[in-house]
């Protein structure tokens, strides 16, 4: 009878007194950040006294010192630097875009517009009629008037997605392929509409890539409102335009991800990573993209030795080195995860922005999922919930080496996101303080959970 | 058998036919709004070309006029004005406070710093000897020092406070009563740490009220960082303060709910209200108090009216004159609503920010509760799940006249709104396009079901 009592009248009371000593752990870390959480004081620093990190630039340098120093400061088991290799795009001047005839006419009407990242200097002034396209489709359809134009692709979001990041990921295939798309069919320039959700006029930047069996040609992204205007004239006529921009590569450069860490006690050599990246665009102060994944993971660390809190597992605080322009922080943990045989149990990252925290996703199988999802209730009175799908750019080639590795993301309210993403408006002031705190109290909690009850059901 | 086949095995089927209906409808809505809203561009109009709008003042007269004129555009089956009778508080003049002595020393440290609002002038400068306390126990403790002194109430915001409002609450009855409990014991004056979330020294005002039993002392709301500094040197010193205001009240002003109405097809003698307020504090433009709320309820008629959607019940959008100094515009409402023996079914009300929208409180009975929680799974696409909990000031008086209406209310997130509520950085600018479209989707789909399907389980 013994086991059956215990069974059936113990275990419930257990359970529940487990619940209970989560709420209350939790509670404190939760009461411990909104406190004294200095996530926000870091992130001033980092964006106001360091600025736009680009890989291969000095501040990108000083970003990785200031980051050691700081975790440093909160005394964990160690910091150490992992170097790696990274590319080194330089914009190498002040892009340019305007429109200086239509219908024949001349006129001078410049446009805001950025170079896309990685694209090549234009050497010196294309001028060429624009072909307008909404779409893949319709440059396929129309790819014998495209020879000897710059091809605008109207890459506008559909505001209809409600997630933000379904409306990037449609239209951002337009930023990455679709220079090379143009040049396969002649065209000596590609402008886009910036992927930008913003009632406003800024350019948006980002990664695109060159299909080398192609001209590079070069590639702006338009302010949103330019970029509607553009489009609305060259429908109504023909619209000559000017691009001039000025990209190139330096060798590639010497970068490092910062790694602290909290040994285990019971487990410590099971690992569980948390971070975000350390590196930004050059146009701005990365303040959302990712400086607030950057103090949000540094501020679970600080909110847990300021608790004296001893996990069970090995759990790393990572601050990625390269993700915007080539991805190279987090193929180079990887490349030494597998190296070192390490045995990773979940990673998350933290790569959305500062936002108010909407939910915890976890890419995993339906059981790994149910199990998670039973600490719904423990995350719930602080806003976020565990849904399905999760992972990020960082953490994503730790599954190459072994796909058991819980893949998670920390997903805030995605509404404001694309309004600043990869614009000069992703600056500190745009970041809001308890926002960006609750972030670091739902990610604690959550690693909490994980620490203490492991990843399997 | 048929009625039991009919049970058994149509009745699902038909239950989840009539889901997909009203998930294809709330879809053509949510796309409608997003897509052609309007409400943000209203909402620039209200606060850029009318302004602050306090009842009594001539932008308050304006934003009445505009709000008939931009409804009647919307050809809604009628338009009417509600004229009712508001107080008529003017803050009279350039508020101030200051450090002058800290220690016997002289000093001049000017603070930021709002009269509370309805609060008086102080016939000239008010120059005493501060008392800070922490809260009213410590008042009640000390008050035997309180004669002569100006008492300094320490009410800042509880960080720990996941839900803003609830750090609000707790915090409001300072600003609301600590002038008369200070008055009772003899204080010349009062100041109160501005009931902020923010990292800034913005004054926010609000509403206060007198105990006529007491001395109509003047009091004032500090900027946090003034307040923070205050409270800090007045814990180690003697700190002398002055307060200067300049309030007073003209007699009683003429202003107008005003009420828009889509005729009900099946049930018009039903009725629907949603609603936000129309005026502000003077100090900003009250674009998240309350400029969003009436965009919002204005949206939702000019989607349901681009649809052409006819519904069973009959729909009131109403923009109430006055809610915050007084109340009078749902006291006006309710009155007529009770004097025309109207049947109102449920109200709604958006009065919480135009945040991203993060569910729909219905105060109401559990079953009733049940009832409307079903509809959680059609309104989680677009962020929100129906909770316990709902109703505001503006339509709460209904409940005085019929108890079994069902109040319910928008609930935003609440992270950003106390960093602007009732301060002069609640501006147009502080407000997201997104976000306050997503908060009229949010409600024209909870209406749709309301209206389609009754309140009743």
């Amino acid at each position: 009878m013994r086991p059956l009592f215990f069974l059936v009248f113990c275990l419930p009371f257990m359970a529940q007194a487990q619940v209970n000593q989560d709420s209350v752990a939790i509670k404190k870390m939760a009461d411990e950040i909104m406190t004294n959480g200095t996530a926000y004081d870091l992130l001033r620093e980092l964006t106001k006294k360091i600025g736009g990190r680009l890989a291969g630039s000095p501040q990108q340098q000083n970003a990785a010192i200031w980051g050691k120093r700081n975790l440093e400061a909160m005394k964990p088991d160690k910091v150490y630097m992992q170097p790696c290799k990274t590319p080194n795009w330089q914009r190498g001047g002040k892009d340019f875009a305007a429109i200086v005839g239509i219908n024949g006419k001349p006129t001078n009407q410049k446009l805001e517009a950025l170079a896309l990242g990685n694209s090549l200097s234009s050497n010196g002034l294309v001028e060429a009629d624009v072909l307008a396209v909404a779409n893949f489709d319709e440059l396929e359809k129309r790819k014998d008037e495209v020879k000897g134009k710059i091809v605008y692709y109207n890459s506008e979001f559909d505001p209809t997605f409600i997630q933000t990041f379904k409306a990037y990921s449609a239209a951002g295939t337009y930023r990455g392929t679709g220079a090379s798309r143009a040049a396969k069919y002649g065209a000596v320039g590609v402008m886009i509409h910036s992927l930008s959700t913003a009632p406003d006029n800024a350019p948006h930047t980002g990664g695109m890539k060159y299909d080398s069996a192609y001209p590079k040609i070069p590639a702006v992204a338009l302010g949103p409102n330019d970029a509607k205007a553009l489009y609305a004239k060259a429908k109504k006529g023909t619209v000559r335009a000017q691009i001039q921009t000025y990209g190139f590569f330096l060798p590639d450069a010497d970068e490092n991800n910062v790694v602290a860490e909290l040994k285990g006690t019971e487990h410590p050599e099971e690992i569980i990573t948390i971070g975000g990246h350390l590196d930004s665009w050059d146009v701005n102060e990365g303040a959302h993209d990712d400086g607030a994944g950057i103090v949000q993971t540094m501020e679970v660390l600080r909110a847990m030795k300021a608790l004296n809190y001893q996990p069970k597992h090995t759990i790393r605080f990572v601050l990625f080195a390269n993700e915007e322009n080539g991805g190279k922080g987090g193929a180079k943990y990887a490349e030494l995860a597998k190296l070192n045989k390490e045995k990773h149990i979940l990673a998350l990252e933290s790569d959305a922005g500062g936002f108010t925290p909407r939910s915890i996703g976890v890419g995993t199988t339906p059981a790994q999922l149910a199990y998670f999802q039973k600490w719904t209730p423990l995350l719930k009175p602080y806003g976020t919930e565990v849904v399905a799908g999760g992972g990020g750019a960082d953490i994503g080639p730790l599954t190459g080496y072994d796909k058991n590795i819980v893949m998670s993301s920390l997903t805030p309210d995605s509404q404001r996101y694309f309004d600043l993403h990869h614009a000069k408006t992703d600056v500190f002031e745009n970041v809001n303080k308890r926002e960006l705190l609750l972030g670091a109290v739902n990610i604690a909690a959550f690693i909490y959970l994980v620490d203490q009850h492991g990843v399997n059901p």
